[in-house]
């Protein structure tokens, strides 16, 4: 049929042929020509070039789309002959016809920019129909019923996009779906399948019914008319509203353009020579080396993914009855999908999720992506292709997503089975948990030594739960965010936590919880019943899910050593213990960057030793307690610095306020004046005179040390005693001492002073010479504004950016989670300040320490031991920032390698653009 | 008899002569040459040059002490000669002989370098004497006993300073005392005074022997051998370990040297025609232009200071039986005395103290320094001066100490009385209040309403206890420092306040406080009981002390108009009430910068309606209640805009975490229930969920508008209802609305927009044209950081130094109490950084927040209203800074409005000094 002609201008304004065309094993174009032609229509060039099977077309460049809005929407001269000619070369690829009343072509009309805006503008599918060439396609198709269907959508489409029939309001529905609904509610339907060809037929002369009442026109029924139209529209499309506010949000300029291209509609259900389907060039959930995927015998894309049919194994499945399988019943198209397959892997060089289409026997290849993957499957690929010398090394590492090695590094929940979510919070600390519920970290104990697995629940924890959430296989509280103390001490023991879970309501008198499902009558939980958490999702469930264990896979290893040698950025862990200490080590951390001592301080046999510490009246009576604790510390830091033989050991001295430590409760604040021989009432006397209004701004850190420089010294004694001991036993210890909340000179010159004295007595009594350096955490803005003479003091500077965010915004973690939700629902925050460091608040200021530390001590050793250690993106900014390392909870060290590694390469390549 | 002479070295080293002379009516040198002579040495020769009779000497230059070291602590050829020549000039005009057996001539030997260095050196007294020239003494004294006492206290002193006779070690008393300690006892006596010539002779020889067993060398009985002993013991002294200590503090150089004084002795105590006292040329508690003073006949200064006998006064006072004073016994030297004030005070141009002694009818001057004086007197005396044109406006101006002018300001205690101090705690508001005691707001509202005077007394204060506190005489809490709430609220009201006084044992149940004095058996005060509180010196005295109330002298008034010529800074006052506005008038503010909204929450007929709109389920019932709210904000804001008529009123919006507003006693939470209609537990569990950790880190300022925007559109409309309609009745008004505790720039920018949408649908309404301004509180690290970006939606900038001290040292004010004071024990704090700003690190972060704020917006407007908004030090800070207004408590804006212009007045010199 003759094509007709649109309304052309007379500008001659494209430097570039206005069309190219692609498919057939060739095309004009190829996959770097993104901005002439769109990501879309070069991807589509690319793939025809080396030889993939993508249905024919053509795209109109985005310079024919400048000439379009230069024109007054006109299209410019010459493109009509171009666009005929396109669609001829269509024709003859498939052997079909546009119009053609046996055998009709039909196209789809789709955008694309040079840079992927979904769902910003518009498509048309299955243009070409009309009352003629439907007929064509339903004796093609041998289904009349497909065919008023496909029509059906495409006049609904082509009202919709093209000749701009919309709803009348935002109450109004869809018109043309109201039709449709009119339709399924007379013949007394559900589902829009239940309609038969007949009804179809009908809603089509409804619709276009519709079109002409709303808008005064007819529908086209001429296929070329149709063409020009949608090709019109889709031009248009750059500049409607949601287009122009999303180039806006993101500045991307009006000038790009889109292109436009016109490709072959194929179809999968023209009978039982089709089919469609979607493949992974590897297994996405292990990374195994097979085609791995599913298809439907004469079937459309959308079956697939509606899943009303069950799909059937692309490959033959070792040990399945077989016969099913793409590649036992259409062994041709399944070979030459394979072929397909291994083509676009060796050129993306990386797993595809690919979808196809068999029409009539002949395969087509509709899209192809890289594939998504779990953690594990994405570890292993990586390390695949790299072995089979498809990518390099580095590649390989920017293919790594570092947040998703969790998932590698815990248990995790089989999701095959059926769950009852009971309730959902935030997903705080990784993991997978299954346990009895109790509501006390004193009961967890107990249950936990008879050798229960149990789940601590608290409204919020504090220092006091430590104990019972060591021993807990999971955590889960109703409030707080995810840097709460729960979700902080959580995250270091690599276990997991849910917190902030506000459905909770928690009766600790009658030891149960009530829980307000959103959906339901509440669910009441009682101790001793079993739930399961999802450290990830934040999901609770009622009852027991089943667990997988993590086995960490070879390429892991190998990704690893890579890594370590691309990066930097030293790595650390903070752990608190020997076994924490040998975790992190397992991990691969060099170091620990913070050790917390106040934890040991909890130990059942501590607690009342610090009680009484706490509670003496003078000097004298705590340094008799301490004397007792000594011993205690002493062998702690033997066994964490054993544990790092080798490796620096940062410790910080005590930091919580003292009332952290004693008993709140009356009964429990009885059992402490029982043991310390003393009433009740002077406890709770003392317990109240240790309330502090803001503890986060309190009496802590090295503030304790000015007024009881009795704890610091003891401290320094036992580590400096423990460090000697090793020492004489030629273990190589690297103790380094941190003092923390410093925000004045003379603090840290002042306590610097009594730990070298305490230190260096150490050292000549016991005839050792050992290594100590001392230095200070960095967390407060003070400290930031005034580092250059704190650096005077310091052998180190350890960031401490949890409370360098709580300071500098405000922002106390434990009360944020009231606000700061609205926060990052309004789009205020684009991020939770405590999981990625504020880079221009807190980073600012970080940058003025660094900066003015350096400037008198330019070798300062700077690393940072707050919770954004772990986080890629923080860690990014320390590398830019020359930190020397960054400290993390043990499970995230690998997370935080990975991190670094990918912050030295974006680092080299910023490096080389510059030259 | 002959001088012997002492070592001489051979080196000619001084570049000036060696010896200055000094006394009747001339000198060799003048004032200005301290580096030469020292301070000491200039002021002897000033004075002499005046015409003033100071007793006759020489100063020996500073360096000659520089030779002395140089020399290996040997004289420099020929000062041998010159200290004879000035030796023998005392001589002349004294009238005595050096070593003379008839009338010895003494002097004194002492230091003087070019500073004041108090204690640093050593000092000589009564040299001269031995056994034979007391003998001479004790005839012309006709006092033996004065003779002896003297003798002894010579030889004990250059014991000490010249022959270095010291205890042994720390803990040995002073060898000399011991000898005086034993003699006292063997003769059954307490005092020195009871012991006679004999005893007194004794001693000498005790001394003398001590001298020679432990030294092994004789005391010099010659008084040349004296001289040049006590000479180089001076210079010796220069290098001390005190003094070089004391320089090293200061940064002074060990090349300055100290000059060495040799003046002649006189006495006071050597007849009935001798006399000493000390004079003020002006009465330093009201500043009158009249001698006041004291003197004892046949005395020695030091018994005028003893208090042993009853001085007289210096002149002839009205009224008085008369008789006794100096002016009728010893006419003449009165007239001397005068004449000698009256040169002193115009040679010095200030009001002066000065030391006398009438030695046989002959007055001597020994010394004369600007004299102490009350606020009242420093305020009258520089008036006074400018009008008698002894000194000009400017240094009038500079003469003030801004934080004396507080004394003026509040009423004071007639401390003429006796009183009975029961405890002290911090002088933490200043004024003086006598009232009976309760123990809660409620009663202070019911007492007072009674029109009892109550004293509040409380632990500590939140903003529930505001009401009490408007109606108090005074308050006084058991815990909190400088700038607790009760400290802030009270210098805000310029209500006297007395907090932190630990001694303080609260019972509220049984309505009585137990204070466990220091030196006596505890105090109980009960309910009812009167205490009056000393709000500048913390004493809470038991009973009624007198009041007497303030007058502001016309002087006052005439320095402030010269400090507001002077000054650059505007001044404003925080005030939350009409009444605090007029007030803060009164004291010459220029407009509010800060109007707090929160205290009017807390109206009596209010907080029914902010508890409902707290306690309210949803946006609905907090509107419903806030629909109540608005007139009553309407009236509020009305009454300050025209107090404030013409004058910029800036209005916080509201800022405290809403708790704050709830009660928090069982009892109080069922009457609130009991009005609200809901049930107690209800209301209890609404306080429960809305605890916080850390309230001042929490959901608060500018966070409340963005979870409930409706709090902050109610009271804009508030505010500019109340501006429109004062603006339609032609009152000048110029509100400005201000954000809290923004810490991003889309806080601020969100919340500006529908402030200014709110206020222009308010203008649009009412048909009126007012001008506002939206601008911030900058009281976070995060904002002074990102100050560049808030500024773009700004109109000012308001430093929060209070919460930016808080944030930028991570120290609650509100807990600090526990440590902050061992850190100015130790020195690690110069000051509480609450009462004067920390330059370096808030500083630091303010300066940030300046540069980066007027980077974007050049004429930015800023203010600061903090507590050191009214504190010097702080001003001078904020002047330097560029800073545009500072805003304080209205009793202290006098004191801004004096420190803005001293700072004005340094800059200037600054600017003279850099030309």
């Amino acid at each position: 049929m003759t094509a007709t002609a649109p309304r052309e201008s007379q500008a001659d304004c494209t430097a570039h042929p206005p069309v190219y065309r692609f498919g057939g094993g060739a095309a004009e174009a190829d996959g770097r020509m993104k901005e002439l032609l769109g990501g879309k229509g070069a991807g589509l060039a690319e793939m025809s070039r080396v030889g993939i099977p993508v249905p024919p077309g053509f795209t109109i460049t985005t310079e024919v789309c400048n000439a379009y809005y230069a024109g007054g929407a006109t299209f410019p001269a010459g493109l009509a002959e171009e666009v005929r000619a396109g669609v001829a070369h269509i024709e003859q690829i498939v052997g079909s016809g546009f119009g053609d009343l046996q055998n009709p072509l039909l196209v789809s009309v789709r955008s694309g920019a040079r840079v992927s805006m979904p769902g910003m503008m518009d498509t048309v599918l299955n243009l070409g129909l009309n009352d003629a060439t439907v007929e064509g396609l339903a004796r093609v198709s041998g289904n009349a019923r497909f065919a008023y269907d496909s029509y059906r959508r495409f006049v609904a489409m082509y009202g919709d996009v093209v000749l701009g029939l919309k709803p009348a309001s935002d109450r109004e529905h869809d018109p043309f779906e109201v039709l449709l609904d009119a339709r399924k509610q007379a013949r007394g339907v559900a589902l829009d399948t239940e309609l038969d060809t007949a009804d179809l037929r009908a809603l089509v002369g409804e619709y276009k019914a519709l079109i002409r009442e709303r808008l005064g026109v007819d529908f086209p029924e001429q296929p070329w008319d149709q063409l020009w139209g949608a090709i019109g529209a889709v031009f248009s499309s750059w500049e409607n509203p949601r287009a122009v506010a999303y180039r806006g949000m993101y500045g991307y300029p009006s000038s790009w353009g889109t292109a436009v291209n016109v490709q072959a509609m194929v179809f999968g259900n023209l009978g039982d020579d089709c089919a469609t389907g979607v493949v992974f060039t590897r297994e996405p959930a292990t990374g195994e080396r097979r085609l791995y995927g599913e298809y439907l015998l004469n079937a459309q894309g959308e079956d697939v993914v509606a899943g009303v049919r069950t799909p059937q194994p692309v490959g033959r499945t070792a040990g399945a009855p077989g016969g099913e399988s793409l590649e036992e019943l259409m062994p041709q198209a399944h070979a030459e999908l394979a072929e397909a397959c291994a083509r676009l892997e060796a050129h993306f060089g990386d797993m595809q999720d690919v979808e196809f289409t068999v029409q009539q026997g002949r395969l087509w290849i509709l899209q192809t992506r890289s594939g998504k993957r779990t953690g594990r499957a994405m570890v292993q690929i990586a390390a695949d292709l790299v072995a089979e010398g498809a990518i390099d090394e580095r590649e390989a590492l920017l293919r790594q997503e570092p947040e998703k090695l969790d998932e590698l590094l815990h248990p995790t929940f089989d999701r095959s089975e059926l769950t009852h979510v009971i309730a959902r919070g935030l997903g705080a600390s990784p993991g997978a948990a299954v346990g009895r519920v109790v509501f006390s970290a004193d009961d967890a104990a107990q249950w936990a030594e008879r050798g229960e697995a149990v789940i601590l629940v608290r409204a919020e924890t504090s220092p006091e739960d430590v104990v019972g959430m060591r021993v807990a296989r999971g955590i889960l509280t109703a409030r707080g965010g995810a840097t709460s103390h729960a979700a902080v001490v959580a995250r270091g023991m690599g276990k997991c936590c849910v917190t902030g879970c506000g459905a909770l309501d928690i009766d600790y008198h009658a030891q149960s919880m009530r829980i307000s499902a959103a959906d339901g009558k509440p669910v009441v939980v009682r101790q001793g019943d079993t739930i399961s958490l999802d450290g990830a999702t934040g999901e609770v469930m009622l009852g027991a899910v089943a667990l997988r264990d993590p086995v960490l896979p070879d390429a892991f290893e190998r990704l690893m050593r890579w890594a370590d040698d691309a990066r930097r950025l030293r790595v650390r862990a903070n752990a608190d213990t020997p076994e924490d200490a040998a975790l992190a080590r397992q991990f691969g951390a060099e170091g620990i960057g913070l050790c917390r001592t106040e934890h040991m301080f909890f130990g059942e046999n501590r607690i009342l030793a610090v009680r009484r510490m706490i509670l003496a009246d003078d000097e004298r009576g705590r340094r008799a307690a301490l004397a007792d604790i000594l011993p205690m510390q002493r062998d702690d830091f033997r066994g964490i610095l054993s544990a790092m033989e080798g490796f620096p050991v940062t410790i910080r001295l005590l930091d919580p306020p003292l009332h952290e430590f004693l008993p709140q409760q009356p009964a429990e604040i009885a059992d402490v004046a029982a043991a310390l021989g003393v009433a009740p009432a002077e406890v709770a006397r003392r317990v109240a005179a240790l309330h502090e209004f803001n503890p986060m701004l309190g009496h802590r850190g090295v503030r304790l040390a000015v007024t009881y420089p009795e704890i610091y010294e003891v401290q320094v004694r036992a580590i400096m005693e423990a460090a000697c001991a090793l020492a004489a036993e030629g273990v190589r210890v690297v103790p380094e001492i941190m003092i923390p909340l410093v925000g004045l000179q003379d603090e840290l010159r002042m306590v610097r002073a009594s730990v070298v004295a305490v230190a260096e007595s150490v050292i000549a009594e016991m005839g050792v010479s050992v290594e100590f350096t001392v230095g200070t955490m960095i967390e407060l803005p003070r400290a930031c504004v005034v580092a250059d003479t704190i650096a005077e003091y310091a052998d180190f500077f350890s960031f401490g950016t949890n409370d360098l965010t709580q300071t500098t915004f405000g922002l106390s973690r434990d009360d944020a989670s009231r606000f700061l939700p609205a926060y990052v629902t309004q789009g205020l925050l684009p991020r939770d300040p405590f999981v990625e460091l504020d880079r221009e608040g807190v980073g600012g200021l970080i940058r003025i320490g660094i900066e003015r530390g350096r400037s008198v001590r330019p070798g300062l050793k700077i690393g940072i031991c707050g919770e954004h250690g772990g986080n890629p993106a923080s860690v990014e900014f320390y590398h830019e920032q020359g930190f020397d390392y960054v400290s993390c909870s043990p499970y995230r060290v690998p997370i935080a390698r990975l991190a670094a590694a990918h912050a030295a390469l974006a680092g080299a390549e910023t490096m080389l653009r510059a030259d």
